[in-house]
């Protein structure tokens, strides 16, 4: 299934004890609508608490005789899901298919309202830049992410080891279009707070607070997590689509 | 003072007491950042419970010596006026000066999101139409609307008496842009619901459920409001401007 919600009530993707959360809305919802105790659905990953998706991807087992389309259907019905989440695709998979696992690539979006005054409606799905941004900058800062790189110094919580801090950007992107700047970054995948730390870095880049060669100091093997890397806000980062083999 | 506001989480524009209000809200940031027990705006005019503005206006009398910049900086400080609302200028006008009754235009906008899903982070913003909309029958309609009419059965409310149910509308304007399809409307004055009534009638022409010329006949003089003008959705309406002579 592919999903889009609006993280703002959420505290992140991932179910947590007597915190709202996307994966529990979810999965309490597929088990009112085909009558089981309990439904375990996976995603393609986690994304913190105020992140927003247009396209999450999960996957789960369902003893069900409905059809996807019925399924799709009940789930986006009045009173079933929140209007704060949509199911938009639903589609029958093989065993083999597991939606963490069998990503091949991910796409990440990032906006950002850069002006002086943060209209009231555009605050809760954008970070705010007071500085004007040099997109110049940012892209010479961009270009160097891009390829294969230990993104270690762009992670964060050391609490959570993975097997490998190497990763592959395929593509980098930033647009203006009037007082919204919006990146755009793909990839075969993304460490923990990966996506808001390059962009936090870029931030200050496009504001002169840091050079675009530092990217190159930063992804030199063994580069450990350093405060020079600050998180940009959760409120402009959307999990933009997943893609599989 | 110019002011944007997020209506989400208000009943409205106006006081009403034990609900949260704009009007209140900034009342008595105001009062409190001049150190008076009580300070009293007048708007333009009032936006319903869940209606958007970005370019209310309103006029007070401050007995302070600060300057409006200070003012307007003091206004939209941390901690002084929530995120969902913005003072976005501040200057001094002479006394003869009424934010309602010197006001000689108005624009309002109207936003619908026209797809079978409504995106979550489009949904309190935007009014939700999952039937395609025909642009072309809803502009034949709104060129009816243009000009001088007694706009009664385009309004709601009979419990708040108007002196006269005649306004002028001097544009409207309907464009597409992907999924989005935005309404704008000016004219010189506009009644209790009547931008609402206005569009909810366009809708069901664009819809197919009403014919263009309908709207000639609503607005013959002296014709009361009837139930086939529903009106749009709150969420979909933004204040956007208001002119002075």
């Amino acid at each position: 299934m592919v999903c889009a919600y609006d993280g703002t009530a959420y505290f992140g993707w991932q179910t947590q004890p007597g915190l709202p959360s996307v994966q529990e809305t979810i999965e309490r919802t597929l088990a009112d609508i085909v009558k089981a105790p309990r439904v375990e659905i996976h995603g393609s990953g986690r994304t913190d608490h105020g992140v927003h998706a247009r396209g999450q991807v999960f996957h789960c087992d369902l003893a069900t005789r409905m059809s996807a389309r019925s399924l799709l259907m009940a789930l986006n019905a009045g009173g079933r899901l929140p209007p704060d989440i949509r199911v938009r695709a639903c589609a029958e998979v093989g065993p083999g298919f597991h939606a963490r696992f069998s990503a091949v690539r991910k796409e990440y979006r990032y906006y950002v309202w850069n002006t002086r005054l943060m209209p009231p409606c555009r605050r809760l799905y954008h970070a705010h830049v007071v500085r004007p941004l040099d997109l110049d900058a940012m892209r010479a800062a961009m270009a160097r992410f891009v390829g294969e790189h230990d993104f270690a110094a762009f992670s964060a919580n050391p609490n959570r080891p993975v097997a490998s801090t190497v990763r592959t950007i395929h593509a980098f992107e930033v647009s203006r279009q009037g007082s919204r700047v919006a990146f755009r970054v793909q990839g075969n995948g993304f460490l923990y707070k990966m996506v808001r730390s390059m962009v936090g870095f870029l931030l200050r880049v496009g504001t002169g607070l840091e050079r675009p060669e530092a990217v190159s100091e930063l992804l030199a093997p063994g580069n450990p997590r350093t405060a020079r890397v600050p998180s940009a806000p959760a409120c402009g980062l959307f999990l933009w689509q997943v893609w599989y083999g």
